[in-house]
């Protein structure tokens, strides 16, 4: 499952014209925690100043009452980040913002460039310093040093030098802007709550403040706001755009849209797609929670499976340790999920997956259900193997690492000792994304849009 | 729903002959956390003496690894606490421990005594001092008065005195004493680790350690543990057996194993009985997830309906609070759940809950599913309605708040603005609870095995 | 120096009829700050409930504005305990407060009973437990088995049955008594301010509120205060009264008031009956700061010599910590003063300090001042040595570890290092505490006023 | 007194060649606390990576041993910070470390520039981004800057813009540079630790670690440390050196010495002087402690007069806060501060300061004595009325707020109802300091060495 080592990427949420737009944005963060646990920060304006609150831990650890209260002005920005390792965290929190000539500027990011360390060196070398190890605060030093005049016209000679993925939100005193780059890796939408403007990485993040889905940002797109106006204009655009085929798979919310769809309806695509595909001769099909679950209820209902719930999710999944000298024997499954014996004894199953990534957690998840007695397994998955890097925002293991780089189908199968094993097609991928195409699917396929550039060393 | 004011009650979990038993506790009272979210303790006993650690917050707030290693000793007893508001909540925390003439005694008790403030008047009058405003309490009290010499005669001694509900668990330096009222109110059962003995509320604490479930401890039964013996006696016996209902209905979780039935099994049955009772016109069968799945899967199955997933989930819940202003319309629901459009538009549903409380949550439930494109909502209940406060360690609203005493099932259907609205009978109920009998029903019936004692004023 | 390693003991403070009482014993307690580094705590009372607030660290860790606010109540007892090691520490910070019969009951004590073992295992035997390990815990098992109806009655009975030292401050809803042992060992006086009463181990704690010194409440003496109404009553008389002589030595603050003296006065007695005892041929006095400034005064307006400040105290000094492999060679003393080289190089010292006790800082601090270049080192001690334990509340360390048992005080000047050395004389101690007669000087004579009573094991 | 409003700058350590850096560090600032207590930080290098620990609070709430175990290496630079009031008080604790094309550079700042405004915009202009508001960051930049491959040969090109005050420590992996500005405004010294070289502030921060003051860095000094080496160099001279003599009034701890001289001594001749130029009939001299002690004492000395200590000065003073509704009304003087009665009552006193900024306080303390019973009070201030901002390092009120702006000596005696008032003169305080000569005394005689460079608006 993706969750076993996937790393969520991170959400950004912004506002223009809300009395209580700290507030929002900490609502609005709250339903994007699913994209990043690590930290949470939020930055306002006021038309004269920003202020900034950041922290490591999630939305609630962060924020509280008082918080908020520190945090006046009708504009913010706010950015959740997904866990990571790492010494400096602290640093890297965002939003990140800085003194500029003329006041002060924020930017929140998701995604990543793929030309951040060539850029950052030419920099540095020029005299350039930097606070954090981010990619984002590249953004910051090229949008600096331009001479324009207006922040949008800094942002637009800033982005023309970097390449790669971002979604983007700046923030100034007196004026929001959100830009989404000309591939369109990372989904971005505008929504709009009692005559203010929301900006946000999923939809669901309206829905929780009562807000109502206006668009996607389309790719290449900026828009510019402030408290009265609103103005859009392009980015030079990219020869095709390359939406994150990964965000249908796993990382958005069932209830979200994105790129202008719903994901459920993608997502029970997948499962249909996929038991017909790999159907199975099976007596129930049962997901794993909850990331699987609509592809799952898709590939019971094209099968006519019955649909049954079988693995019982923690809710309370936190910092749980393992004590040195404890047998680590299926144990970081069994803190996530048991197995409902009375539902799987004797039963075939058809287990539906979104994902295997180094396959150690499915085998051990595979193992659970054996021993609450399941008769047959069939592991259905409802993308192809995962089988390179990400190099626009998301943390995937090493080549190393996946198993789809080290064994066949059948080996995989084998290991996880499973009845039998179906992947969904690419094909059957890009078809039940639909209108969404082309897509970037380079963690399946390794057709990379756009290279990372490294240094020459 | 039940989650919206009905109270968790307590968990509790004990371990004897294992070497890292406070680790272990840990683990368990994770697994039993849905039984408790305000605190959590635990006490261990190395044959010397005992040491403990407590705090307010989750499991995983309260205990680290330094903590537990400062916790040795090869028995342990841990506790969970539901969440309730109140001046003096930290005396409150369980397990509590105190001094008493041959060493200490640690307790850790689920459920409620129906006597407590009579028999706490009398020694207060007699110079007994309280440290805290638990009815726990009052058992260590009499416990110490007893003047036999073995810790198991003492609370024998005790227990014959007071009246009510108590799956109770009993720590000294070298002594662990399980034992359940002869009602039997609460659930508590046996397992088994690598040769040690396991107590717990709910037996999904044994499956995350990977123990193995051995029985329930029966209404009455006493079992004294030592690291080398496991001895049982009882307690006289009630005219009959009482457990709670409410269990199958909500408490426990559906991979858990309580008075020797599945959860899920009962609570599969209680969505077939409904369906039964209940039919309805409708597309698609969801449920007010978690808690209501299995029986919404039941009834899926039994009215040939498809299930569907359709309000999701906010996994993150935590202090979320409302900022004052803020209008509180539908907020406190939809930070909870969101609705999936794309599942819902246009479609006749079938909503089973696990019980209505208040009413307000769900009224708001229901306006959200409208807005979503719901044509027509089915709601249907997997209990009858819950009319009685509990004095048996349920913390249930006071008369006056449950809408069953207040209107008619039909004035709730058109408070609540649903098509149709159908309660699980009390017969539909008991009968699912199959070999569990007689039962506890006295929140629906107003029936109470034990009734509650109040001070002469 | 007695910071070397005797304990202080604790601090009590009181107020009746003061609208901010909570905020006034915060103030009190931090002019305590010097009896009592370890908890902090505060019960207050409105004539309907109490309130407490406790926790380890200073009084100004433990309390802020939130906290007090939430202390509402026109009474209020507060406490601050010495620091110590232990393992049950957060148990046993004071004040304690317990649930009686008719209400709650709290209490601050200054102190230590003779017979609180044997009381206590006499009660525990007959049933009572006990939630702490302190003795104060004792005197409320005793009034709350009293059967007479007025408070103040129930700790008349209570005191009859123990022994020993205690002034105490008993809180309830509608009344504060404050009462001193027979013997009178530790101080407690009277004090008033805009029509309030206040109660303080020290007169220091009214001069900060900007109160009235009142007058020393005598041995015996309990005071009964409600809002409205002070009614005085006696404890049956001892024999003799004894209060501590080494307050005047270094435990009280020099600006107090206690037992009706200046201590300050006291103090400078000290100092000049050293200089007649002891006189030196040197160049200066020093003093090891601030314990023995008005001491070393004394000893240099008596001698002739000029006082002079060469050692500086880090005001900082807090938890500072030794790393593993550090040599500790002079380093405890270097983090706590810094000798001035140019006020001392070349010249003949004497060095005034209030008592040594196991030798090993004094003898770190004369290497200090040679290495500064001292020429000669006389070394003055404004009491006799500390050759006994102490039972009535100060932590003295054991017979093995007091330099003065082990050698004699040729023996100790050779240890230490110095060219003379000179106790006061027990004589020179009593005539300089003056109308405060009889005195306990237990801890220099042997003389105990109370005996220990232990168990019969 | 200056304790009242003048603020004490901040403190730099370093240390190289030593196994134990990170420590060494924490203890030197730890005996520099005086010189800033809002927050603290420490930089240690291994020769391959810096590590970086900062955060508000003292030395000892900032770093335990955990933390000074993650901060390996034989280098290390700190930096204790004074307490102010502002927003982004987090981004500016000290010590800086930046990203720059090579690696990292952290730098300690003691000092304050005079041109940061302008280098700061001319920089910002050309497109630099700044994290903090600290003139420090504009060195930082300017360093990074440089084309130079030395970072020595960096820091000469960065500081041949830089006008002002700065005593500064440079860490990078490999070299620690040590600069003081060619004015000498701030002192550094060095200092020597079994082979290992010391800098610091002053110099108690070498014998808290048992370590040798060497000598005064000299102003204009550069020195370049490696593990292995030191080397010096030479910025261009100034026309003259001007280190600032309020150290010796009042910032330097008397222990230490600065600027080559023992402050100890510096401040004795000032009260000699100061009892030479204002003598009084008087009965005893007092002092307000702490950082008046050494004045009084001398000038106790030329006068004959006894010298007594009469307030005592609360150790414990920390965050203590008013309660609404309070009245102020000397409340703030009695928190730090108690008289002693018996020293005072009928005493004609001799009070000696070290200076007056507002009055406000100094008018609460004479009202304290009086109240005490002090007869007459005689106020002798050891320095010249302080009458002008500081920028170079010192936070001193505004003019409007300084008293001796506002009335003459005459009316400052009758507002503060003092029987007399003696200001040394400026010559009598240039006499003083002796032998470190021309010296900065603009805020005392508005003669700027180094005139404030304000951007053109």
């Amino acid at each position: 499952m993706a969750s076993e080592r996937i790393g969520h990427h991170c959400a950004v949420f912004g506002i223009v014209g809300h009395e209580a737009a700290a507030y929002q944005t900490y609502l609005g963060l709250y339903s994007l925690q699913h994209r990043g646990q690590e930290s949470a920060g939020i930055v306002t304006a006021d038309g004269e100043r920003t202020r900034i609150h950041r922290g490591m831990g999630l939305v609630d650890d962060v924020f509280g009452p008082e918080v908020l209260d520190r945090l006046p002005g009708r504009s913010a920005i706010g950015h959740t980040r997904y866990s990571t390792t790492g010494a400096s965290m602290q640093a890297n929190i965002q939003p990140i913002r800085v003194n500029v000539r003329d006041g002060t500027l924020a930017v929140a990011h998701n995604g990543n460039l793929t030309n951040s360390r060539p850029l950052r060196a030419r920099m540095a070398a020029e005299g350039a310093i930097f606070q954090t190890t981010t990619d984002t605060e590249t953004i910051l030093h090229l949008a600096a040093r331009s001479q324009a005049e207006l922040l949008e016209d800094r942002i637009v000679e800033a982005l023309a030098e970097v390449r790669g993925a971002y979604s983007l939100l700046f923030l100034s005193e007196d004026k929001l802007v959100a830009v989404r780059d000309p591939r369109g890796f990372r989904p971005l939408c505008l929504g709009e709550l009692d005559g203010a403007h929301l900006i946000a990485s999923e939809s669901c993040a309206f829905d929780i403040l009562g807000g109502r889905y206006v668009r996607e940002i389309e790719p290449g797109e900026m828009i510019v706001f402030t408290d009265g106006t609103m103005t859009t204009r392009r980015l030079p655009p990219a020869p095709q755009t390359n939406p994150c085929v990964f965000e249908f798979v796993y990382f958005s919310r069932p209830d979200s849209r994105i790129y202008g769809e719903k994901v459920d309806k993608v997502r029970r695509r997948l499962g249909k797609r996929l038991a017909a595909e790999h159907p199975a001769e099976a007596d129930i099909v049962i997901s794993v929670p909850d990331s699987s679950n609509t592809a799952a209820l898709g590939f019971a209902q094209a099968s006519g499976l019955r649909f049954e719930i079988s693995l019982i999710r923690n809710h309370y999944v936190g910092r749980t340790f393992i004590q040195p000298g404890q047998s680590r024997r299926d144990f970081d499954v069994r803190v996530k999920f048991n197995a409902v014996e009375g539902v799987i004894k004797g039963k075939r199953l058809v287990v539906v997956d979104d994902s295997i990534v180094r396959g150690t957690t499915s085998r051990k998840l595979v193992r659970m259900l054996r021993e609450a007695g399941a008769r047959e397994i069939h592991l259905r998955i409802s993308s192809p193997p995962v089988a390179n890097p990400c190099y626009y925002g998301v943390d995937i293991p090493t080549h190393a690492e996946l198993i789809a780089n080290r064994m066949s189908v059948e080996e995989i199968r084998e290991y996880l000792e499973v009845d039998s094993l179906g992947y969904l097609s690419l094909e059957g991928l890009l078809a039940a994304a639909g209108e969404v195409s082309p897509v970037c699917d380079a963690c399946f396929s390794g057709n990379y849009p756009v290279p990372l550039e490294k240094l020459e060393d």
